[in-house]
């Protein structure tokens, strides 16, 4: 099962022509979960050929408007376009309030059942369905700002062909190999084990935006495959991210030492960086296998 | 002076890569009054290099979200980029609890005055400067909704090229002509008359969007130099429009001719329209002086 993010936007702050702000798509096995949802992102989905009308869950990491001023026109699209599936929409509290007056002032009513979850300010688990189960992070920002941890709940079985050259297993047996359900010969069940091979490590994703550098935090975030961290700015900045709690390129990148993870993926980049190489560099010398997260990239774990 | 429409868009309802929702730039002597502003509108801005601290006053409609959800991301990015000056913005009672909301969550103190002013449902005056005044329209739609007509304050004078030669008029004396100073000759008054072309007509300009058919609104309206009016559907969606409260290409155009406008450009397109020659089409069988809105077009009075 593929498992991906798709970046529709890692600007901070003010869009530009080029580079739009935060929102992500985590597609697991091309179900997508949208994370934070700046202005434009309804676009930015339809330019990246993304069906909106499939994402059930939304993830919105902080009321700062370059993470969620896209939500209302995103929700109201969703309704004009007869939506009747129900959206689950996890943020801080007054996320409820600031749809709700949006709402009331255009007398919409929406078609479809839109699930507001205001989240405590804890770190825990927030969501699960049978793909993935999503944890909170709290992140240090001049508001309530939560990380997400995307995990992968199993991993599907590989199965072992010379198993089926073995037993000449039908395309039926192959799948109810992969779906753990028991294989038969002379009335006798095949061992798993002989079937299987050995069953790999449980993906996951982390998405920390925005934050000042918190050192504690590679602990909460753990050994994922790939980390999103915030790089606002460069090093010769760093008083200013303090100042603000936002990151420098080379504090993402020791996050991702910390933590263990193997792929560090940096953004929300201020305006101030036309050129995005000095921010690459910057992190690269402390965490090699670092990328830039630019907007239509897909990375897959 | 120059007295013209920027288009920076006009779909309803839907955003699509092709077609933004509404928002237009009125450009006198190169000051930018807005009026609407769907989401994206700060880009559209960027797009056709117009500078939006420029921008002194905004006009909403109303409360339809392809009206103003990219409100309140234009307002925080002024503020981001250390904007001072002032900004009035006009519109329907509800608009300043919708900014409110968002700036309270985020907690952002604006770094400059904003003024909001909220209107009566009342057809009058509302604001005016050296150059332009601007008054309300009621428009007939689910929600309270107004238009505005912009009026030109006073014609630039035009100095008579006859004069020129005549009175070898320096550099100096032509401006003095055309801002209605005196100029003399052997300690006489020149007649202004003589200097002086005949005064043109006031020239205006009237925003419609959106509204049901209305035939009273033509005579609001008046002998405009160019309205734009809604055409969300066409004549076979009639009904669909009445329901809606919104208006055909032909309702469009009935509402030209009544008005005595010179010149009409329709837009506020359904998403239905992947063309757009059936629309104008339509229209221009009732009033031939019919232009689309299409965005980044712009419309010279």
């Amino acid at each position: 099962m593929t498992f991906e993010v798709l970046i529709l936007g890692s600007n901070s702050a003010i869009p530009t022509l080029k580079r739009h702000p935060s929102s992500q798509l985590v597609l697991f096995d091309q179900m997508p979960y949208l994370i934070d949802c700046g202005e434009g992102t309804q676009l930015q989905l339809r330019r990246y050929k993304q069906k909106f009308q499939k994402i059930r869950q939304i993830f919105i990491s902080h009321l700062h408007g370059d993470h969620y001023y896209g939500l209302p026109g995103l929700i109201t699209s969703m309704h004009l376009l007869g939506r009747e599936k129900p959206l689950s929409l996890f943020g801080p509290k007054g996320i409820k309030e600031i749809l709700d007056v949006n709402f009331k002032h255009s007398r919409t009513k929406l078609r479809y059942p839109l699930e507001i979850i205001e989240l405590e300010e804890e770190q825990r688990y927030i969501y699960e369905d049978e793909r993935i189960k999503v944890r909170t992070l709290l992140l240090e920002h001049r508001v309530p700002t939560f990380g997400y941890v995307f995990e992968e709940q199993k991993r599907e079985l590989r199965v072992n062909k010379v198993a089926i050259e073995k037993y000449h297993l039908s395309l039926k047996e192959i799948l109810d190999v992969k779906a753990g359900k028991p294989v038969f010969r002379n009335e006798t069940q095949i061992d798993q084990s002989e079937l299987t091979l050995e069953e790999q490590p449980l993906r996951s994703y982390a998405y920390c935006s925005d934050t000042g550098f918190k050192p504690d935090l590679a602990q909460s975030i753990g050994n994922v495959n790939l980390l999103y961290h915030e790089a606002t700015f460069m090093e010769d900045m760093k008083k200013r991210a303090s100042e603000t709690l936002h990151s420098t390129a080379k504090q993402a990148a020791e996050i991702a030492k910390l933590s263990g993870a193997e792929k560090l993926i940096i953004g929300h980049f201020s305006t101030r960086y036309e050129e995005l190489d000095g921010l690459l560099d910057e992190a690269r010398r402390v965490f090699e296998n670092t990328e830039i997260a630019a907007e239509g990239e897909s990375f897959r774990i």
